[in-house]
């Protein structure tokens, strides 16, 4: 998917929503599991409910992967059914890998290749070759750990050196030779609010993937204040508190509830900070 | 497995090769393709080949991950059969996770619980939390990136803060306050050299897992004169070198041929550095 079709999605829908599916056999509704595909079944309803809501979906890898073969079984029906009835979503494979190139290689063989998913999280840690084997292929994205939303992101992200940059901001600016505003985007917590004000001092023009809204206590409105762009430049991802709001078995209405009030308020940050605020041709509702 | 198991193997051994199962589908000889699952027939065969001259076993998850489902099963058969068959060998899932907190429980769940290998490789650029879910199984170790062996380990790796500190220090040094020498190994390339002598200032007593020998260029000598430990502290991967050493149907025979090379020179690295230096006792031959 390009930078134009995103962006043509978010302001038709008038959204910005990720819908995270961090689908956990021990979490989901108990009525469920009497199903072939738990797991599946559960996805299918969540994404029949909330697809008018948000435009892109990020599968967590490690949630399908802890079932080994089961889960990758799941996983790929997932991707399947959101190819087949929603080919204009985004379909991020959140998995943060990264490695020396060759290997690099065949985890872009993987998700781009076989599964063909549109986005990839890549942890940046290895440097240059770990990453660019994900840039050869047409219209992927690569999203780059820059800034992330847990407490360890203390740890390095703002190992600081001697020219006053920290990591997180040299990760922004070196990853900037090897790809471009139009196939890579970072990963910025919602956690780290006021940090968006910096983020767009280095990377003015990328789109941003922001966790951390929800369970994780982050400011939608600071994020959107900080962060959005004229042409939005921002995907904000809610898992459990839109795929966890109701475990009984109308479970998918109460999710597609919360994703369309969430989509609401992202409508409004839209019309305040987008390019929506001087165009009345964007007029909202 | 402890520390004192793998110790205990090493000498015995007199060989500290860990063999690297990054097996391509593209790249194992042709006559393997007739078998239902030829990734797992060559695995079997590379297996035997070179047991008696190795203590590990590192299948690169990459390589199994990009067939999907398919991948996912030749790993799972692999595992089964080198814990049925080499129950001493350390099983290392290359699969460099990290993630927050709850999606490292996840991949932990995966790698630890259904897989039980004994072994993963996390990167460290999310912190504490997304490393220290992998550090509550026992008898379970932890391998973090610390110096990468690939082009791209310059890029962030030698970030210098305002004490001096590079981040792989940094990464080893507040690692410590999470995991122990019992618990935690660190990847450092054979491509460093002598950097080795500064990474035993800050981690005098670990494990170091150090890939770049063979085809990307490291030296063995290097390695352990600056990195070896009384007891070892070392494991030396060799993959390409071994696996691919020959394309015909004894195949395997070159592969073990070549870890037998290998282990003899790291039976003389014992020797040269290790405790064996000292004592009679450990003589090798």
């Amino acid at each position: 998917m390009t930078r134009e079709e995103l962006t043509e999605q978010i302001f038709r829908k008038k959204t910005f929503l990720c819908v995270g599916l961090d689908t956990d056999i021990k979490k989901i509704p108990q009525h469920l599991l009497h199903w072939d595909d738990p797991i599946f079944e559960f996805n299918k309803a969540i994404i029949d409910a909330t697809a008018d809501y948000c435009v892109a979906y990020k599968p967590n890898i490690a949630f399908y992967e802890c079932d080994g073969v089961k889960g990758w079984i799941s996983l790929e029906k997932t991707i399947r059914y959101l190819k087949k009835y929603y080919p204009d979503h985004l379909i991020i494979a959140d998995a943060k890998r990264g490695d020396i190139g060759n290997t690099s290689a065949m985890y872009a063989r993987c998700f781009f290749g076989e599964m063909d998913v549109d986005a990839l999280t890549v942890a940046p840690y290895m440097g240059e070759d770990s990453v660019t084997p994900f840039l050869s292929y047409e219209s992927k994205w690569v999203i780059l750990l820059a800034l992330t939303s847990n407490k360890g992101s203390h740890d390095f992200q703002f190992t600081t050196d001697n020219e006053g940059q920290r990591l997180f901001e040299k990760v922004i600016k070196t990853s900037q030779q090897w790809g471009n505003a139009d196939n890579m985007m970072y990963v910025v917590g919602a956690t780290q609010g006021r940090m968006f004000e910096d983020i767009r001092k280095v990377a003015p023009d990328h789109f941003l993937l922001v966790p951390g809204i929800g369970a994780q206590g982050g400011s939608l409105e600071e994020v959107c204040q900080y962060g959005m762009t004229d042409d939005c430049g921002l995907l904000v991802n809610s898992s459990r508190a839109i795929i966890y709001a109701n475990s009984g078995t109308d479970f998918y209405v109460t999710a597609g509830e919360n994703a369309c009030l969430l989509s609401c308020e992202m409508g409004k940050m839209l019309n305040k900070y987008s390019r929506m605020k001087d165009d009345p041709s964007y007029c909202y509702i």
